[in-house]
């Protein structure tokens, strides 16, 4: 296990493991690699990989070693840079943009870091295009890292108002999978606000949804969380709405994998469910959206390709067996055929708000207009920020 | 492995296992014991397991050997019947009625069954008590069968009407957890128009919710629609909104384990969400209960006491191993909490009708008292059955 034994080069924020502030990927000194966390093998083990080509990082990708929008676009980023390194000519590079963008279709990060790197290398002579890419992937990882503390800092907000108003007792927030430290490159997206209240002192309590089927709720958010020290309770994804009903939910805050310019949230499958059980309640609803995560092309969230994936994901579970090795059961009878979409959508009418690096608003054309204007686009003329 | 050696007495209806038709639960000839299907080892293995003193009894309802609000009534039936061929005194009998109905709170078909059977046998001299219980107990299962092949009548015409409107496709039924012939003595409730329209004909398809923390839905209901032969589609519990969304689902059917006398349910965790998410898309949310199942005490679903079930439950998930064997994995992270309550309370408002065996009403005080007249009691006079 390569993993103990490599140490981030950045400094990290938000989540030790073992003493060593870990980011959820890193480059490698001789930059012809990147470093990831598995994903896969969490919470049962710790493990650091080294990936050396687009087909590596393609692959850990599809295979959700790397996870969550943010993290998968700076990953693309990376595999965009190794694919340089080996073949730099416009042709190499239209292939590597194609392989990465096949990999996931739900998440818009994915393209919003591609289109990145391409635009910016393809201008320069080959030879000095892996080196550039490789340069922006960096600067991408950076900026999601500044962009989630940046939610951060317009989430506690928040969560201090909801503290003031119950003094005598912990903040209970809600989530569901993971959009956490290990979605993105450090702090999380949902999760920013959580570690800054829980850091600046501000008691909070998190339930935390398993998030079947890749469970990442209880395998990643639940493990992260735990690292860190922030007080949570895992729970079935049946049960939000229970905890919702009888007055256990003061705020629910969730990630996204691409938002519409209407506010329309695709996020991991359930989300839509527990925002209907806030609604029903009277529960608050924020969405964490970096503006990475914004689909400012898209009006209506029904038009969000869903990602259907494999039945494997829900007839066999992974998890730690009694005598603590790794293993794998089934859990559906043999020939009973098997649905797995892996999103749903929110309607922004579910929204509360939008928490982005740039403020909170509402989940509306209008409310993310009036924070990105430049991005808006033409529609949003005569929209000024306030 | 007793099981495939015994065979049920009564003639079976909805299922059979490996060609002979099983009950769930059935009397033994020795009138001095029961037997069960023991649901804690489905769908790996079919096993009958046979019941001879009511501490046995009390165990497989708390262990969930049987579970199912109908089966639980007519399993504590045999339970009060077997507790009294060892001693038919007054105080046994409230002994044993006690620990019966101390073994799950939320399902009131146990109290309803024990009451019945203790008021019968009461008035009895001691020596007459067992053998009356037995008899009685054999006649609740009997009216359970009865209860859901009528809940079955009913409700075959809402798919029939819905067959109508989609001649060139099934109809798209989606159910939460297992009220099929498991949870009940046979037809079950949910699953008896199910049932009744694959046979009679009626296309049909359902989405059958996993149904976490204890996959019922995956383990019980996709097991016994597959041996009944009616097409069907395991999903997480997650998924079921997004297909309601997209216009996959024509009708929820789901059972319950009280109901209150204004109509408000309780049924397994997360049903709640998913009559949300049917009322937010239009799709209509039946819920199948025999009177049995109806708590004319109770006013609001706030004051159905809730289960709190053990965390195991949530942590470690059994299922098969690749080599054929049963094994059980870990999949929350040590240290971190759990919280697992086992149902929820889907308000009357959100349910389209309730599905008994005397018609279908809606969900409220009118339509249940329109129904039952002489159990709605004192307030309902006037009401008159049509």
């Amino acid at each position: 296990m390569s993993g103990t034994l490599s140490r981030p080069i950045l400094p990290a924020v938000s989540v030790k493991v073992n003493g060593v502030p870990y980011r959820s990927i890193f480059p490698d000194g001789d930059r012809r690699s990147v470093r990831i966390v598995d994903q896969t093998v969490l919470p049962h083990e710790f493990r650091i990989l080294r990936l050396t080509d687009v087909e590596g990082v393609a692959r850990a990708i599809s295979e959700m070693q790397v996870r969550g929008a943010p993290l998968i676009g700076a990953a693309a980023a990376y595999g965009l840079a190794l694919a340089l390194r080996r073949s730099a000519d416009d042709a190499a590079l239209a292939r590597a943009r194609e392989l990465l963008l096949s990999t996931r279709p739900t998440a818009v990060n994915l393209r919003w870091a591609l289109d990145r790197v391409s635009e910016a290398v393809r201008p320069l002579a080959p030879e000095g295009r892996a080196e550039a890419a490789y340069r922006l992937a960096g600067e991408i990882a950076e900026g999601d890292v500044e962009r989630n503390r940046r939610i951060g800092e317009h989430g506690l907000p928040l969560i201090r108002a909801l503290a003031a108003r119950h003094p005598d007792r912990p903040v209970e927030i809600l989530t569901h999978c993971n959009a956490g430290w290990l979605a993105t490159v450090d702090w999380g997206t949902a999760t920013a606000p959580i570690y800054l209240a829980h850091d600046a002192g501000v008691s909070v309590h998190v339930w935390v949804d398993e998030t079947r089927p890749r469970n990442q709720g209880a395998s990643l958010t639940a493990w992260e969380l735990g690292h860190h020290g922030v007080p949570h309770t895992v729970i079935v994804d049946n049960a939000g709405g229970h905890l919702m009903q009888r007055g256990r939910v003061d705020l629910c805050l969730v990630g996204t994998d691409r938002t519409t310019a209407t506010g329309d949230v695709a996020n991991k499958v359930g989300t839509y469910l527990k925002a209907l059980a806030a609604r029903d309640n009277g529960v608050p609803f924020y969405v964490a959206a970096p503006s990475s995560s914004i689909d400012w092309g898209l009006e209506d969230g029904g038009d969000i390709p869903i990602e259907e994936r494999s039945a494997e994901e829900v007839t066999r579970i992974t998890g730690r067996s009694d005598d603590g090795g790794v293993a794998t059961v089934s859990v559906v009878p043999d020939g009973s055929p098997v649905a797995n979409p892996a999103f749903d959508v929110t309607p922004g009418r579910l929204v509360t708000g939008i928490i982005t690096e740039r403020g909170v608003v509402q989940a509306s054309r209008e409310g993310l207009a009036s924070l990105f204007p430049e991005r808006a686009g033409a529609r949003t003329e005569g929209v000024t920020r306030p």
